[in-house]
Order: structure tokens, then C-alpha cells, then sequence
């Protein structure tokens, strides 16, 4: 199930090239207003296709963070589709996962929460951690992040 | 409008006492249950009430930064009665709002935005503003900012 690494979708994702920082870096006031259907007004919904058949594809939207804000977070809103998951894995960082459309599962070591609307999950310090879509329908979440963060390891066990 | 300033709701509130901090140092891994109602299994409900005719009660839950969190940023959810509204202040820390129930208004320097389910606004740094609600149904709404921000001001214009 995690033989395919170099594709693994990571829950935190790639970094922002700097070009595009630069770019973006107007840190102003700005109302990104929601249009429906789980998409915004003046964000990018970036889509990650996956080669191995038993991923499906995962959707992010970088809300707060790639406008050059100078908050010490980052909002993101991800979407995983009926059967995908992100990958397993561990980091300093903390995560904060506010469920907002249907609902979805995180295993956090070898525990399971179930996630749906408004539901609430802080994620501590390097606890192992995994995003799924075990249901038929869009499981969207929001995902708060340290600005200023560590890059995401397997861990051993796995 | 703004002489009662003892009794000016800030956006920002006040600062958890160092007792509570020590009490709830814990860092673990949390699930926070939606209970519906804009209400989540573990996290308080604070009521702030005013002298002054003019305002309306508030509602504040921290669902992220009062139980020992190490996360960089804090995550609160805010509800505004039908013609309540918060300081009109500013400070060096951002704020993040996300429209969760109803809709309100946020006045930032001059400049209305209305805030609906969903919409997201960024404040930048130092910008003053208010929130408002002008409508007859409650508006609630995420807050988000760093867990250590600058304590806010009145600004000299207003």
C-alpha cells in the first residue's frame, strides 16, 4: 500500500518556489470569497494525480499562506475523493483538521477519528498520522499549519 | 458610540491567565466533536456580557490554543448577536476570519466587507477594523491568529 513513495501525497504538501513568493508577496487585506461547491474566489485549486491505481486524486486550495501574509500560519482547504488517503507520516509540526464537507477518517498512531462537519482534530507533535476517504462521497477539510515548518518522514513502523 | 471603552469587546479578548495555561499544558492529540448548535464537546462557551445599552452579548470559544497547544497559532470561534459588534482596534498581528454561521460585516479601515458562510478575509498587519452584525440571525465566525500577537489599540483616528 505504500510501496509507491515518489508519489505519495503528502498531507503537508510541497513547498511554495520562491519565484512565486516573491510574486505574491503583497501581504494586504483581502476577502477570498466563497463561490460554492467548495471553491473560492482568487484561489487556485491545484489538482495532484497519482500513478498508482489505489490512489485517487487529492485537491488543495492554499486559502491563507502563498499571498505573501506575514502570519505565522497557513490555512489550506484539501479534498480527498471517495477511496484516497494521504500518505502516513510524522513531523514536528502540529496540525489542526476542521472537517467542512462530508466526511472522512484520520488514523492518528493507531487510533481512528472520524471527521465530519466542523469536527475539530489537533494533531500533536510527531504522532504518525493519515488522512482517508473510506465513504462514497468528497470528504473537504480545512488544514492549519505552522508557517515555518518541518518537512514530513515515514515512520519506521510503517 | 466608543466611550465605554472598559467595556469595548476586543476581537482579540483578553489574555488566558497563567493558571489555566499550567492546568491545561497537556499537547495531545484532541479530537473536538461538533455537538451542532455551533457548539463542540470540550470547549467552553464564554459569555461576555456589557454594561452599555449599545452592545450586544458575544459569544467566544477557543477550540485551539487553551488546552497547551504548541501550535504557532490559536483558533477561536467568535458569534456576534443580531446589532453587536466588536472594538474598532488595530494591532501588528493578522487576523484570519472564516464566515461559519449567518452573515456579519467586517469594517476594515474604511472598507465594508460582508462575510458569509465560508467567505475568508485576511487583515493585514496594523489595519483597524471592526466587526458587525447588522443582521437579525447570529453571525459566527472562526478567528485565527498567532498564538503570540501584540495587544490591540485604539487607533487615534477613530
Amino acid at each position: 500500500m505504500y510501496k509507491n513513495k515518489k508519489i505519495s501525497i503528502s498531507c503537508d504538501w510541497r513547498k511554495t518556489p520562491d519565484k512565486e513568493k516573491k510574486i505574491c508577496a503583497e501581504n494586504k487585506t483581502k476577502l477570498y470569497k466563497y463561490k460554492g461547491n467548495f471553491t473560492w474566489q482568487g484561489i487556485r485549486t491545484e489538482r495532484y494525480k497519482s500513478n498508482g491505481t489505489n490512489w485517487s486524486d487529492i485537491v488543495r486550495q492554499t486559502l491563507i499562506g502563498s499571498h505573501g501574509e506575514t502570519a505565522k500560519f497557513h490555512l489550506r482547504y484539501f479534498e480527498i475523493a471517495p477511496n484516497g488517503y494521504s500518505s502516513f507520516e510524522m513531523h514536528k509540526h502540529e496540525h489542526v483538521v476542521i472537517g467542512i464537507r462530508g466526511k472522512g477518517m484520520c488514523i492518528v498512531r493507531k487510533k481512528k477519528y472520524e471527521i465530519g462537519f466542523l469536527d475539530t482534530l489537533y494533531i500533536q507533535p510527531y504522532a504518525p498520522h493519515q488522512l482517508r476517504n473510506p465513504f462514497d462521497k468528497p470528504f473537504g477539510f480545512f488544514c492549519l499549519v505552522n508557517a515555518k515548518r518541518d518537512r514530513p518522514k515515514i515512520p519506521d513502523e510503517h
